[in-house]
């Protein structure tokens, strides 16, 4: 069938066959589509849709587009997990050194931060000497070593969904629940594990605003891992305000390590304990919630997770005694404190609007090319549905120049309402779908 | 607006405002827009549909991005026709001089044939001598001294429509009723007429082959024309066989002539005589279709029809002796006769399939550029509906090679039906929309 035809098909509604799927995703790479037959047909599949098979097709055929993470020389089932993306989470960095402590294999492929939500490279990047660039082989050992390691993305995985991702970005077509799944899943896929765990975010700083997508992406990836033979669940986790209480590279690496020292609890504590367990299930080391959530809870009082973080920074280059002294890590040079201009309740927090600050403190990205300030960021020392008085300290800021300080603290607090009323109280887990 | 927020806008369903669609024509023409975002938006257009206003809108920024032909020093109502395109269909040649032996003004400006339609600049062309590139004050000349002028598109005529229309071809986003509306009305709204009529042809060699098809584009025609203030008159004509008996250039040609002539009559003169009705009651100088009709056959048996086409034919330098001496006219080298292998009934002609055998003897054109045969052709001895007897003559070949003969001759076969129940004779006349 001729790209014309290809396109009218699904222009048409008519659902497409796995070799029409692979052809468009093959001519994708090898320049035979056109980027504007590319944009009609991204348009057409956004507007009609692709059903589940199609969406693994999709999934599949650009997971096979570059290179594929062969993890097979590594015993056991290995897990991974992926996150849609959030403010203040920075679940990753507790997980794994207690996935890992547990005995469970994991190679986590990581990516930079871009527009309001952080990414753990650039949080891991904050540790002096920390090596994200590792090649399989390097990777491969370290797991076979210490069950863990954490890289960045090499330039050839899923070479089909860089392409399509950046055209989706200039032509309106980013929103769609199985293209985004598609993107996702083949990155995953490609990354080689054989179970994976999503953290699908809901609310004012996730990509799914509201309930019923975040159900519809979560139950569209659990579909393509059936489709595709992998082992898939998704946890559906609140995003109405920021996880932890740090925003920040460095900030949410002091968070993660006083987490892991038993220091600090609530939501980011619980998010990572509800997809452990999920990991440890998988993998096949805990039957059942309970079960797992104890060995993970085991690990966490023993020490033995933040061990493993050390373990995790020295495998990698990093200086570990950042864990014992965070003066070791980037410091800022000027600080804010935005306070609460009245008394009332915390209402909402726009979290979305707190990530967009962070990029103005100069922690985050607008382009892939900004460079960032690891220092930056906000300490919020408050939670939605906190009562505060007039004058209490809501959040510290901090950024390298005043300038940034004050940006940031302009655009924090018309993020923050307070109100009269104490908001109805939402749970972080929202739901597991498998 | 953003691009990339028009493009979602109209995704969704919305209607775009005039200034939204005159910045989307405008970035289509300037560069401003990337041509994968201009195929997403075409594809969202395609899909989500175009309301009357939205395509009058862009019927009028397309009209507005190039040349606009100024007829205002032209006294009177300027009366203008176009075709959707079909198989022997020469009714131009013939309504031209008939209109404008009857005092209607008509500057009309053609295409060549492309695919399996042809076009009247080729036709013409065939005409030794004959020059269809005029400058806008040359023709206009010619029209206040014979009130009738033909000449082919200027190159910057509508640009938006080439551009979009070239990306239209290579995405599947074609055949659209409101951008194929949008893309003929632009060129007529730019060649300036004050009144149109509408020849919208349906069925086997039509790009509506269905009459709902045909009735929508119609209506979405006339709509446009009363939006911009055009007066627009569509009719929906009959194309289920080759609208006259000969398909060629030379050959359209030489059948305008006899039908000037008064030798020939039929479906090509009914549909000229109704299409020529509606021009002269839009100019004003009939008040109903009878009347239009009387003086449009006055004018036929009086032989101020053919002494107007000669007078067309030395205004633009052709020769007019091919009027009495059609050997004049290119000769083909080689000829074939196609023959009924059985007896019965003709029950169906698929026109567009004459057509591309048509193609294929090399009367026209695959590509824009491909030269062409002005000798080369069919002239059928039968219509829709004829009995014939086994052997008997269908339709004479003519060509420059015998190769090109046979190639025709297998392709014309296929493309007639012989069977033993006449089939349901069809009105050449379907519909006229206004």
């Amino acid at each position: 069938m001729s790209i014309v035809d290809l396109i009218i098909k699904k222009r048409q509604g008519q659902a497409l066959a796995a070799d029409e799927i692979a052809a468009f995703v093959k001519g994708v790479c090898d320049g035979s589509w056109k980027d504007y037959q590319i944009a009609a047909m991204l348009m057409a599949m956004f507007i009609r849709g692709l059903d589940p098979v199609e969406t693994t097709g999709l999934t599949l055929a650009m997971a096979h587009s570059g290179d594929l993470f062969d993890l097979s020389r590594i015993p056991g089932i290995k897990v991974d997990k992926h996150s849609t993306g959030g403010v203040a989470d920075t679940t990753t960095l507790i997980l794994l050194p207690l996935v890992a402590a547990c005995g469970a294999p994991v190679v986590k492929i990581s990516g930079r931060g871009l527009g309001f939500t952080g990414g753990t490279v650039d949080k891991l990047e904050s540790i002096p000497g920390f090596k994200v660039h590792l090649s399989a082989k390097e990777a491969i050992d370290l797991v076979m070593q210490s069950q863990a390691v954490i890289l960045s993305q090499s330039d050839n995985l899923t070479p089909a969904d860089k392409k399509l991702y950046a055209l989706r970005d200039v032509t309106g077509t980013i929103d769609n629940i199985p293209l985004i799944a598609a993107s996702i899943m083949s990155k995953k896929i490609a990354a080689g594990a054989d179970a994976i765990v999503l953290d699908v975010k809901c609310g004012s700083g996730a990509f799914m605003q509201d309930l019923e997508s975040a159900r519809k992406l979560a139950q569209t990836m659990v579909d393509i891992g059936r489709l595709a033979g992998r082992k898939v669940v998704s946890v559906i986790s609140g995003m109405s305000q920021p996880l932890g209480m740090n925003v920040g590279n460095a900030l949410e690496v002091i968070e993660a390590i006083e987490v892991l020292k038993g220091n600090a609890l609530g939501d980011l504590l619980e998010v990572t304990l509800v997809l452990g367990s999920q990991m440890l299930i998988l993998a096949g080391l805990a039957e059942n919630p309970t079960s797992a959530r104890r060995l993970l809870q085991n690990k966490l009082q023993s020490g033995a997770g933040l061990q493993k973080f050390r373990e995790i920074i020295i495998n990698q280059g990093g200086d570990p005694r950042i864990i014992d002294d965070y003066q070791l890590l980037p410091q800022p040079a000027c600080r804010g404190t935005l306070k609460a201009s009245t008394s009332g309740f915390i209402t909402a927090m726009d979290t979305a609007a707190i990530g967009r600050a962070f990029v103005e403190a100069g922690g985050g990205r607008k382009a892939k090319e900004d460079p960032i300030d690891y220092a930056a960021g906000f300490i919020f020392k408050h939670r939605l549905g906190d009562y505060i008085g007039a004058g209490d300290e809501i959040a510290a800021i901090l950024a390298a120049t005043e300038e940034k300080v004050r940006l940031a603290h302009s655009l924090l607090d018309q993020a923050i309402q307070i109100g009269n009323k104490a908001p109805k109280p939402e749970p972080v887990i929202i739901a597991v779908v498998q």
